[in-house]
Formats: structure tokens, C-alpha cells, sequence
């Protein structure tokens, strides 16, 4: 489905080399003050360009088509478009007979029957992934005072960055990333038991975002070495603050009061210029895959503004649930 | 929110020291053999009393209020209702007060301005995934030819359970641990991208089990150590086989066909015998805290079962969503 | 689904001669007083025994399972169950091989494979929408100051009732009637463009209601007959009263702030004791069928407290969305 | 909430004079033929342009933006636009502080406290119908071998639809109509107990439609005033045939698979030439308004085309729920 939320709603559309790409914003209150350069900063921290990001350069140029008036939200379906104009689809031919290797090109055919549209990845593009900044923009409006900050903590296993990313340049190959995102100033109270914990809504939001493999919250995958007493966050104050913060500033599923934070674990892009063995479908042989194209070296360091996006969205949708944001702002 | 699923949809119900909990599942096929005896096996796979876990044994007994008909399914809410018997109420009187390091006892009061049930943690029990093993084993019923399978691989840091639990028994204390599930015989295609990938759907249910702080698909964290040559999953034949699995069986958010597996990290267990500080919410000062009652030493033994379930029940949802399991059976 | 509703949602589950019937609420306010003494008046109006209604008299006691504690609403799932202790089971069982006309017995059998529980009507019994009440008990308690009231004005084709009623019984046959249902102090804004207009959701829920055939807001059909300069209604009041109220109350599928009135045209009761032509599915040939049972011989009589039940639950839905409903009362 | 369906979905966006309007339509098999000239028929069929509707002729060409490759439905969501290219808007503006009679301007403007976007009635205008014609193309081709139709049966109380007309334009009038949809070669079986009945499905759809004041289904409203013995509908054939169906083809909110009609009532459109009083909301006194722009005679006149199109949604949602389509076609 490419649908998320209840009351602040996303749809996803679009395919990465067909006419444009998109998002609908369905349930944002009225009255948000909202123009094309408030999206400028996050599209420019997802854009490529940079050494170990893809050089393809679209123009990333958000045109709104609905629901803005007198530069205003309206209540209605605000429609963000992303026209796609940079694109070299007969790069993507011969996946269609070799499959890169731990890409959506297999399970895409298998599942639509060939019917889907394999350009750039279709729809399963790191380009889909602009929709989710813009609604992200949108939702970052209307957080307050919710403050949300996330950056690469570790690329390849490495903490100095650059040169890791130069040493996987060299070799034509790709490496992967931990991205932490951290949320301050979020109020005691969001989350929906029994199913939409905040770590429920949060976890299903980010592995839509391709090329994740993992996420823990808090002290996630060490406290399973801790012991309770250790692990335990002391309340210090009647407002919910804790003396230490292996939480994540959730408990029980509901945000309670202190510092959210939570860390994901990005692969290495499975597209690399580095000859690799894949299948060919149609002699069922093995052969020589060598991938042209353009990609990123390290798709971890694009995830930092998305990771922030996607829990802008859900604290959107779970701060009107709790009806802490209004429907008129 | 209480529901889970499109087609396949649950919904849980229930607060551990009321009058009972359980689950309705609705939108399950009709013509399925049931009968009580089936939930047996998983009813007391999770059930406490044996070392690590709770020394408190309700009697756990199905009992199926609708949805079943001459012994099989027909096609509408099955609800399946488990009785509570054996619950010391007063026990938890003191926690409105000093609420538990870690629990939910304060972000639960703050967000239904105390009118929750606190007795026993209410809806927030770990007793409350009964319903989740409950519309697992109808799910097992119907996910074939799936094989799930679950186990405990690492407690407190240790590989050595038994001896882990004895350490922490012996302190008063309680650990955490590591859990993993695996899925063989899953045919490619099942996830729906953009947003309920495969990933996003487990990740969202696996989150509403009280006590999990993270997770991670396949090669998880480690991915993020390694290089795209490293991570790439050669595929070797037709059907989707490939020479390595870091994939861990997905691929784009859909299954690839190959084995799945995922890891959980599971915190130990809040509620502890030893005695810790945290605050009086009247005085407003810090106190000591002596919990009583009865609690497990490691909920990570428990959490197999209730794995093996929520994979069951997204499976099921996804496989009626692409027809692969009939409205009749 | 056996689901309604996007905040204040309900399920509905049980068979009519099963253990149990009943409904569980999901996403109610929390704080709010309830006690089982609540729900005897509507239940009362709701129950056969007086002229024109069935002989079958179930105790119909409301029992709360859970969502309820110290007296009032938790937040959390209140499930209400009704058990089912007086039914003749062995009445249905020719149902199976000659269904009744006009009857769910075909359709059932054949959508469920004859899988369906069909004594007493199984799902589709009227007795289903106790957990309609019970749901509109609570929902009443909420939407204050809404006051909604509904009644028969017709069976028949007569504003006589009760001659009506007399000449049917008479006959061993059944009739129809027309029910209105009112709603005062209702204001302006509810009904969610595009999809969820105010009568989209009231029509969604009534058509749920067995027997229904036909709704009309305010001037309804006969608007049909009208010139716009009849039917428009002149804006008097900047509170948006009106001269007239062909519109029902609600202009552009949004409530307007004057009194919402709607009728509904509820058939004759399909189950009568006249002998009447009907299929034998096993020899393909026509024969005789006299139902004995028990039934009604208007249900259009039972119908007003139902219509009163569903359109307090959409209020409560569409009042918690746009947030005149708080989450703690 | 602008979606509607579960499985076949579809989100509506835009306003009548913004920049474009349009639908997405998620969840449709993949495989499916489409071209833009696919749309022609029934876009035109809904156009204005003769006597008794506007005079307003926008292109309204279909631009189809993603979901579509190679001439196909590739499984992803379809975004189906159209430009707004002649729109008047300043015809708009009085209506803010006059609102017209019966029109959504009051309610839109109180709802969305005047942040709506009020040119040319912006989201609730019938511009908006186009997306549920562009969905229902889509649909239509999918629910073989289902055929639908729907005509104009009255207009102002007359079956002389001509002079009826002619006399409303003369007298710078508006009236309203009935229009009847029916839909035959549907399967027995369509319809999910207990709240998505089939007639809770399209009546949910139908008043999403501007104008539409009332539903009824087979016999509907005269239902009321028949017998059993008249109106039950005697099954002739295990096919589930029957001599009469004034059940309109559906028992128990279930398809029964004979020929499922309905009719609607469609009010006077609002918006007449003739002056009319209303209020002026900013000095609170009641003024005399006149209403130039474009508008129609008699919507009933483009209603039999939207409920063809609405009817097709309805019924390809549940029959690929009832998995009678395929996701891959």
C-alpha cells in the first residue's frame, strides 16, 4: 500500500523515469503557510552531487498542484510533483535479463510479472524517496517545538568518513552506514497501543526507505547484554526525566518526555561499478554483470534528511491523533 | 490503535487484571478446522513457570466465542477469549505512586490522566500477547507450506543461557537477550511496496511486543560494515536461490524467495526484586523501590513463540492480499 | 469488515446462536462513566416482546469485559458481550436446504462455501445490532450537546401503527415502514470531504443495519421534483440557520448547524408464517416453506433506536476527528 | 478522508480552479491496456456543454503521470490528471461574503475557518467527479463480465426530460432529477458483513457525488409500504435466480446474482440564475443575490455516468477482496 498515517496521510506515487513523481498530503490542517523554497534546504541534503552520492542531477524542483491558496494550506489533498528530466533508461535494459544482485530487479518482475516499470527502479527508486521530504517538510512545520536532528554516525565501520568513502571510490565499490536520528522536546503521550507503539509507526515508516536493514531504539541491540538494574532509567522529575536514557524516550510504546533517539543500519548500494556474478533468466547461467549507470557510493549519507522526514510524518499524524496540533493552525 | 492487518485483521483486546483478554481475528477464511487443543503447544511454549520466567500460571484456556462452527472457521470474527484467574492486584498499588523505572507505569498514567487499569500493567501486560499467539496458530494454519521457527540465541551477552539466568536469579536481577525467527518455503512476493514492505509490516507488529528495542533483517547491522561486493547476494538459479542470504530474504521489501530471517534485541525484564531508586510522583523526591509481585528474570524466553506468531499473521495477511491463500479452505 | 470507524471504531463479532454477540469500541475516550445500568433503557427499546416484534426475549444483559475500570472508560478496547441463552437452534435447519426468500440464507451458503453458522440467521440476525447499541450507549455519552431522536412514522403505508401492525399479524404476513431520525444542536463542520461526507458515513453504517432498502436526507426524493428556487435554503443567521432545511443540515456533505433529519425505508420482515413458494437446493425444484421460528412482524419497529445507536457513533467519530471530542473526559 | 476502497483504492485531489485536478488509483492489477483514449466516452459523457448543463467546456484530457508502462498498468499507483485551463475565478469572489443557498460556500468557509480555496466551489466542486470517471474507466475493464448502466428517469418530477429543462431555463431555474444504475452479470457473493454491505459500499461512494440527496435500493422506499408476501422474492434456480427482485439483487448486504439496480435522488443545483435572498455575512442582513458564473440546469443529467463510474469502483475492490480478479491480468 502506498498509503501511511491515519489523519496526516501520505500516498506515494511515481516512477523514477516515467513523467514525474510525488506525494499527496491528505489530513494536513489549514492555515500552514507553505512556498517551493521551504523545500529548497531538505531537497538540496538529500540531492546528489557530492563525493559518494550519485551524479545524476535533476533540477528536484517541487511544483505544488493542489491544496496550497494564497500561500496557504487548505485542508485539502496538498499534491507535491517532482517532474523527472534527467534520466538514461537504456541503462537499465540488461537487468531485465541479469538481475543485480540483492536489488528490487528480481522480486519486482516475479511479483508484477514483468509489468513493472524497471527504469531507474521504477518505483522502488531512492527517487520516490523526495515525496517523503516534502511531506516531511510540511510535517516539520507543524511539530512545535519538537526539534529533529539526525546525521551519520559510521560509514563502512569507520567514524572518519571521508576517507572511507575515497577507499570504496578506488575499488568501485559501495559501503554501508548507521545513521542516527534523534527527536527533542517531544511531550509525554504519543504512541497507540496496542499495535501503533511509537517504535511500531516509526519502524514501518523507515523500512519503506530502501536500503535499510536494521533499527534499534535507545540502547536497542546492547540491552540484550545489560541487566535490568543497569538498564533501568531512573524518573528523576515529575515532568518524566530520567537519569540515564537506554529508553530512547519511550516506554511502553508511548513517548516519555526525554530524548527520543533511534539508529538504523544502511547496506552498502547494491549497484556497484565493480564486475560481479548474477544470473542471466534467460540461459539460467551465471555470467559477468558490469553495472554502468550512476549511483552512490554510500546511500548512508543521504538517509540523515529522510530519517528526519519520516518522523516529522509520524509525529505529525500521532500529535493530531492526541490532538496537540489543531486542524486550523 | 488495537487492529492489525488488511485482510487478515486482529484485534486485541484486555487488561491483564480485568475480567479476561483476548483477540478477535477477523477476515480469516472460512472452512478451517479449530478446535482449543490447537493453541495448546504455543500457549505453553509462552506460558511462565519454568526458571527465567514468571512464577505466575493462569490456566491459559482458549475459549472461542464466535467464528466457529461445527468445528471449523466461518468466515466471520473468530474471538478468542482467555479468562484472567490468578492475579494479586494489590501488588501494584504502589507503583501509582513510584512508578517503575522503565515500565510503562508513568507515560500510561500521563496519557490517560491515571484512568488506565494499572493493575498488573493492564493493557500493557505482557499477558496481553496471548492473543497474539492465539491468531498466530490460526495463521500457522494457513500459511502453507511455511515453516516459522524461532529461538533464543543469545541471553545477557551469553550464548550460555542457563547459566546467564542462574547469574541473574542469584542477583536479584533480571537480563535481556537476543531472539531470531526464520521463514523457509516463503514463495517470492509477498511485501506491497511503497510502504508496507516486507520488513515495515513484521517490524510494526515485532515493535508492539512489550520489551523489543530493535531489529534487523538479515545481515542488520553488520551490513553497515561492509562493502557492496561483500553484501551482494549472487542470485544462482531461476527460482531465486542465491550463493549468500545477507538479504536475509528480501529484497526491495519483497520476499525474494529465499530463507528469511530477522533478529530481535529484547531488554531485560523492567520489573526487578533488587531494590532501585525512582521517584514519588506526590512528594515529588526520589525514593526506593522494592517490587514485588511476580515478574520474569528474562522475557527474551518467552518472546520465541510470540515471534513465530506475528510472522504467521503478517504472512497471512500478505499471502490473502495476493491470493495465494483462498477466502475458502 | 466488521470494522467502522477512523478514531472511534468499532468491531462487531458473534453469531446469533453462537456462545456470545458483541461489540468491542476502540479509540474511546478515556475518563468517561459507565456503568451496565447504562445501556438498559436502549436495550429495553431495542428488545421484541410488544406487538409487532418477536416473541424471542433474551435476557440481553450487558456484560463488560474489559476497557472499563473503577466506573469509567480506560482508553483502552471496552468489549460489551451479550450471551445468547434462549434459541431454538433446530428451527433453522430446513433453512439450509430451502432458503428463505428475500433471506441472507442463499447468499450466506453461498459466499461462506456453507461454512456459516446458519441458525438464527448466524451473523446476519438482527440480533447483531445489540452491538450497535451498546456502542451507541457510549458514543451518546460523548457528543454532547447533540441530541438525537428517532421514530416511526409509517408502516405499511400507514400513519396508523397499530392497525397496521393488527391487520398483518392477522394475515401471518409482515410489513415495512419508514423510520426518521433527528439530530439537534449538531454544529457546523462535521463530514470530511471528499469520500467521508456526513451522509457517506451515516448511509455506510445504516445500510449495515438488516432490512434497510432506501435513505434520504432532508428533502430527499422528493428534491428531485424541485426547482432550485424551491429548494434552496436562504442563510438567515450568520450562525448559518436557515429559512427552510431541504438540505437536511448538511450542505457540501458537511454539517450546516440546523437540525439533521434523515428517513430510512425499512422493507417487511422477509421471514413470515404465510406458507410461501421457495427453492428446494437439493432436488432444483420449487416447494412449499412455512417458517415457524420466531419473528418480527415489523422490524421497522425495533429499527429507531438502532438509527439513533449509528448516527451518535458517526458523531463521535467525526466530533473526535475534528477535535470538539477531547481523548480524556 | 479523500480515499475510498481497500484493496482497489483511489485518493482524490485537487481544486476546480487550481492548477490541475485528478485521482490516484492504488492497488489495480497489473497488466491492464490503458490508453488516454480509453477515457474519451465517459469523459464526454460527463462534460457539459448541453442544453441543462454548463456552458463551461474545459479540455478535461486525461494526462496519465505514472503507473502506466508500455501501454500497461504496471501495478504501482496510477496518477490520472487534468488540467484547469478556463476557469473564470473572479465570478467567485461575492460568495464570500454572500454565500450561496444551499452550497457548500458557508460550510467550507466555517470548516476550514476561510482557508479553503472558494474559486469555483475548489474541492467541492463537480469538477471533481472527473477522477471517479477516470478510476471508473479503469475499473470497468476489470470487473468482466460485469456490464453496468445507469440513465436519467425523471427530471422535476417528469419523465419528459426536454420540455422539463427547457421550462428551468426559461425560468432561470435549476431542477432536480432520478437517476437508476444497474449493474447485471454480477457473481453472487460480493458485499463483506457486517459494515461493508454492498449497498454501505456504494451508498458511502454515491454521497461523495455533489447533489445527491438520497439512495435506494431495489423496491427502496416503496419497500415500506409492501407486505412480505409481496415482496419476498421467490429463488427459482440454484443459479439463485428469482421471479421478482425487489431485493435489487442483494440479501444480506451479499450480491445475490440477479440484477442489482439502484436509484438516486439528485437535488436542484444550487446555483441558479434567478436572484435569490442570503445572507451577507458581514453586515449580518439578508441581501439579494445574483449568480452569474456557469452552472448547470440539471446535474441529474451528468449523475449516470459518475454512478457507473462509482458502481465499477465498488465492485472492483470487492470482487479482487473476493479474489474473483487477479492482481496480474
Amino acid at each position: 500500500m502506498n498509503t501511511f498515517g491515519r489523519i496526516f496521510r501520505i500516498h506515494i506515487y511515481g516512477e523514477s523515469h516515467g513523467k514525474e513523481i510525488g506525494v499527496i498530503i491528505d489530513g494536513c490542517p489549514a492555515g500552514i503557510p507553505i512556498s517551493t523554497d521551504d523545500f529548497t534546504e531538505d531537497i538540496q541534503r538529500r540531492k546528489g552531487g557530492s563525493k559518494g552520492t550519485t551524479p545524476r542531477i535533476e533540477e528536484d524542483k517541487p511544483i505544488i498542484k493542489s491544496g496550497v491558496f494564497n500561500g496557504k494550506t487548505t485542508g485539502f489533498p496538498i499534491l507535491i510533483a517532482f517532474e523527472n528530466t534527467n534520466s538514461r533508461s537504456e541503462d537499465y535494459n540488461d537487468f531485465l535479463v541479469s538481475p543485480r544482485p540483492s536489488h528490487a530487479d528480481f522480486t519486482a518482475k516475479m511479483k508484477f510479472a514483468g509489468y513493472n516499470d524497471h527504469r531507474g527502479g521504477g518505483h522502488f527508486s531512492g527517487r520516490l524517496t523526495l515525496g517523503l521530504i516534502a511531506a516531511g517538510v510540511i510535517a516539520k512545520k507543524i511539530i512545535n517545538p519538537v526539534k529533529i536532528n539526525a546525521t551519520v554516525i559510521e560509514v563502512g565501520g569507520s567514524k572518519n568518513i571521508d576517507s572511507a568513502i575515497d577507499n570504496a571510490l578506488k575499488n568501485n565499490d559501495s559501503i554501508g552506514g548507521i545513521v542516527e536520528c534523534r527527536a527533542e522536546k517531544v511531550m509525554v503521550g504519543f504512541g497507540e497501543p496496542f499495535f501503533d507503539t511509537f517504535e511500531s509507526l516509526i519502524s514501518h515508516i523507515v523500512f519503506a526507505i530502501p536500503g535499510i536493514k536494521g533499527i534499534e531504539f535507545g540502547s536497542g541491540f546492547s540491552s540484550a547484554q545489560m541487566t535490568g538494574s543497569e538498564h533501568n532509567d531512573i524518573i528523576l522529575e515529575q515532568s518524566g526525566k530520567t537519569k540515564t536514557n537506554f529508553s530512547g524516550g519511550i516506554n511502553g510504546g508511548i513517548t516519555n518526555g526525554n530524548k527520543i533517539y533511534f539508529k538504523v543500519a544502511v547496506k552498502p548500494t547494491s549497484s556497484i561499478s565493480k564486475p560481479q556474478q548474477t544470473l542471466n533468466m534467460e540461459t539460467g547461467k551465471l555470467g559477468i554483470l558490469e553495472i554502468k549507470g550512476r549511483h552512490d557510493t554510500c546511500i548512508a549519507l543521504r538517509v540523515p534528511v529522510i530519517l528526519e522526514a519520516v518522523t516529522a510524518i509520524v509525529l505529525a499524524d500521532l500529535m493530531m491523533l492526541e490532538q496537540k496540533i489543531t486542524r486550523i493552525i
